[in-house]
């Protein structure tokens, strides 16, 4: 996701910095005309804004405050635009950290993929103080088609997303089941996918994800069965700490869980049907 | 669904009689020009086609062949159109029966609602032999868009429409854990509706039901809980014959039989939202 963001921000005409430690994210990057650095600070050195695209909270938080920290290197009064799908109580914390460094957060998970990305129409949540978006706004516009101002307090913004993304992990574990049985009732699954995506029980990611469970996309990159287990663990963290049952979500968290530990965490998600057609 | 469908094949000009064990039913029909009759046996009366709109294949059998069955008065060579939503294998044996009777099946579940079946715009799934879909073309293309012939044996049908049932339930099931989620995490549930319908972890049903559940469309009438009961129980059955992990579909099978359990059977199937928000 990074380096299509990148490409839409210099397409927009401001002065972007990469980083990444990954040597080969950095030659991609240099090649779009943008220095890239192995080490955050030195990308970050004095800039208005840092955008962060990493995995979770942990590693937000090491390229912020690590050894050789980032948030200290950005220009005082600089925004950080935290794009890792996190936990919202640790969204909070990164905030308090960084205020306390007199530096802003703009909590801001993305929705929309890599294809969207590149396109420049993310959906993208923020919350976090007024002054934390203000600044921002003009690099959002250049990333994304749809900003929703989720609120004023970080943590909100991730709590959404955790949201959709517990319909996206069980729309897609249901989409599989689906597959599965239909080819076990002996029914064609492309004619289940032609009926499915016109009918009532269609949805974004049965429509975007089946045509690879059955072999009509078979090269599509989508995120990764580590992602789901990922997202759908936090979604399941903070929904017990809210007292919330979720039957759902745990179902599809368990699902997506056994497929990690079945070896398959690296693979495309819509690789979860293999365990129900009980070829893993 | 009957009267939305037998005013569509009126104004395509058909000849239509209907019949209803309720009286009511009967005198709206009645105002739009066709007789009606307390027994199926009277409307189908030397009738070439019959469409059969009962909520199970229990009532399918007893119109069919209960004491003054339908099927007998039929014309020979007639054909029954079943619109129940039934087990694979009753919808086969219902077949059988007719054939003795020289009476032909077309297995014919649709899906869309009232709404759609009343601007003639049903999704239509059919399966059965060529001859039963022959004679009903000119009705089923008065009564739907969207005509999907899934294979020759009666039960293909009838399968691919408990598979989108289980996409239906499961993402109604998700979507009232993420309502109720919102509501305890302070997030307005309308800024989550907004997010989601915009993003991937959008659904035919979370777009459809969740105003419901927010209180911005509180009148809209949908399915009963116990239409979700009955559906997710037939796709559950068929999927342990089948040998079939269905987690998802259990989890969802379970929360609206515990919604039945607390009364709300005959209650919009959005009212599962309740059992969540531990209302109940």
């Amino acid at each position: 996701m990074g380096l299509p963001m990148a490409k839409r921000l210099i397409e927009a005409g401001f002065a972007v910095r990469g980083a990444d430690r990954d040597s080969v994210a950095c030659e991609r990057l240099q090649c779009c005309g943008a220095p890239a650095f192995a080490g955050a600070a030195e990308a970050a050195r004095d800039a208005a804004a840092l955008l962060l695209l990493v995995v979770n909270a942990d590693q937000a938080e090491e390229v912020l405050f690590g050894p050789v920290g980032a948030a200290a290197a950005l220009a005082p009064g600089a925004v950080v635009i935290l794009s890792a799908t996190c936990a919202p109580e640790r969204a909070a914390k990164i905030g308090q950290r960084l205020a306390a460094e007199h530096r802003l957060l703009l909590d801001c998970p993305v929705s929309g993929g890599v294809k969207r990305a590149a396109a420049g129409t993310l959906s993208l949540l923020v919350s976090g103080p007024a002054a934390a978006l203000d600044a921002p706004r003009p690099y959002l516009a250049a990333l994304g088609s749809r900003l929703f101002e989720i609120g004023p307090a970080h943590g909100q913004a991730s709590s959404v997303k955790l949201l959709n993304q517990i319909l996206c992990g069980v729309h897609l574990a249901a989409a599989a089941e689906v597959v599965a049985l239909a080819e076990r009732a002996g029914i064609d699954p492309q004619v289940v996918y032609d009926v499915v995506t016109a009918s009532s029980g269609t949805s974004w990611m049965f429509t975007d994800r089946v045509p690879a469970m059955i072999g009509a996309d078979d090269a599509a990159r989508t995120a990764a069965v580590d992602i789901l287990v990922k997202d759908l663990g936090l979604a399941c963290t903070l929904g017990r700490g809210l007292g919330a049952k979720l039957p759902l979500a745990n179902a599809a968290a368990a699902l997506f869980e056994a497929a990690a530990q079945a070896g398959m965490g690296g693979r495309n998600d819509s690789a979860v049907v293999e365990l129900l057609r009980d070829r893993v």
